[in-house]
């Protein structure tokens, strides 16, 4: 069956704002190393004012999988809701210029296009603090029930259950996607997000996802336990297909029949992790949706994922396509 | 004499688009590698529009430079016009994030914040294209006189002859810190700025400047020569101390009585050479505002330089203060 795309994917249309910190800037403003916090704009502005100089970059982890996704070469496509000013505008064209379709309307009033203020520690670990603003305006009457169609896979982020409109509007593209025959992605975002989510999550991994990607933390949330392998069990028999992140570590796929534990790739110095999880998604998918065997999918994200921490920034730098020709792995 | 600033810089305030093209790109869209262009509104749009992916990140060639003096821990001032838009904030925050005092207030109406889309060649070298927006709007009345009588040296980049308003201001402030016993110090900017302004920067330098800075390319268009020494020898005669840039080869510093050559300092990888002469000012001044001799001025300089084209953007991205420090030069 061809569609016009490959991977469909909805989340956040988030501007980045990347800073390096010491760990004492963390510390004394109690901030959770690793994880990201939505915060509102007042603690934006305040958290801004004391930042270092930063870079602007557009991310948004559901669309550095989609401009990830299209640095291999695939098709995709990505829903989400920007302000039409300055920012989004950056959005916009950031992605469009990486190849992906991007048709949502700016909104024209309410809050400015949401940012990300990422703290980047020296080991490379980025600390998010998120801004939803325009996010919040993205609702059901934003998914295009004709990409949906036209696409092999539906992609989202568990992010996308914070703002309770976009939340619908996933379930109606999940709806959309099954009955076209369609297959359903997720993924987990971040242990704290599972925490606001947990049951609403099972519910829809049961019912609905056909490929779940989740990072260790993410997992052992979901399911509250205290061990890799507990959770790796639990989830098996949940979800048909999933795709479990664990950093240095690397990575397990696992289906009810098949299980691939992928080794991470080596990188001269991690310098910014923002984009890890997203960018081994992408890679998932440019072999997934080429019907390449599932260890090689997990290769693809794992390459895919090294590009992405070697360099500030959580999309690529370079062609992901090349890359994966000179490794060999397309 | 004791001032509240080591160095006041006046210029361009820019938010730069970095994004990364071959070389076949700036030849299809008549694009003059390594120079700096002044385009419009329109143009701009139209090549953001064809551009890839990019970067935002604050620039400007004068914010540039005492960016990177406060980073080496002296103390500065910067006055320039945005608006009062998105990436006018982002320039502001990290103008004085970076520890340089901006307080030259944004326009509320007009252009935008101005922008340089900066198209960057695999061999490192940067094509600039300056749509100077809310710059047109800096004028003589943004120039606070208590700021220049208290500042050591006054700096200001050859762009702003462009915008009529901005020469006008720049004559105002030159004329203030003279009155107050005050230096004063330029930058040629750009080959093609100085073809569009020669006589009135000769007259400039004869009358006012007691810094020149300025590469090879600059040097030579300035008094029309083809050799480096025959335009070396002409400044000489014209200006009390010019340091004089010649990217790989190193720099040389000359004064009536003195004459230093000044090696490059080698870099792994040249990655983005955009603020690699603002850098080399900033290490200039860290040396020359602390009273050293004018051979470790020029390798502070070089310090400085090296930094900066090791990585995207043109502001530091470590402590020059540390690096000049683990080097031996302050």
């Amino acid at each position: 069956m061809t569609t016009r795309f490959d991977v469909l994917s909805i989340g956040n249309a988030i501007v980045d704002v990347i800073s390096t910190v010491d760990d004492n800037f963390l510390t004394d403003n109690s901030l959770i190393k690793g994880s990201m916090q939505l915060i509102d704009e007042t603690q934006a502005q305040s958290l801004y004012d004391i930042m270092g100089p930063g870079i602007e970059v557009s991310g948004g982890s559901a669309a550095n999988t989609v401009a990830g996704l299209a640095s291999f070469g695939n098709s995709s496509a990505f829903f989400g809701k920007v302000k039409a000013d300055q920012l989004g505008n950056v959005f916009r064209h950031d992605i469009s210029a990486a190849g992906v379709c991007f048709q949502t309307p700016g909104a024209e009033d309410g809050s400015e296009t949401a940012r990300c203020l990422i703290l980047v520690t020296p080991d490379g670990e980025r600390t998010m603090n998120t801004f939803l603003g325009a996010c919040v305006e993205f609702g059901p009457d934003d998914i295009d029930e004709a990409t949906v169609r036209d696409s092999k896979v539906v992609y989202m982020e568990g992010y996308l259950w914070d703002p309770e409109q976009a939340k619908l509007a996933f379930l109606k593209a999940a709806d959309i996607a099954r009955s076209a025959g369609r297959e359903v992605s997720l993924t987990l975002s971040d242990s704290f997000c599972v925490d606001r989510h947990r049951d609403s999550f099972l519910e829809l991994i049961k019912r609905d996802v056909d490929i779940l990607f989740a990072n260790e933390d993410e997992i052992k949330s979901l399911y509250q336990v205290d061990s890799f392998d507990e959770a790796l069990q639990a989830v098996r028999q949940d979800c048909k297909l999933t795709a479990l992140t664990r950093s240095r570590a690397g990575s397990v796929i696992v289906s009810k029949d098949e299980v691939h534990v992928i080794d991470a790739r080596k990188v001269d110095q991690v310098v910014d992790t923002t984009g890890a999880g997203d960018l081994y998604s992408a890679g998932f998918f440019a072999g997934y949706t080429n019907g390449k065997e599932l260890a090689q999918c997990g290769q693809l994200g794992a390459l895919a994922a090294s590009e992405v921490i070697s360099h500030i920034g959580a999309r690529p730098q370079t062609s992901l396509k090349d890359l994966a020709s000179q490794n060999g792995l397309l």
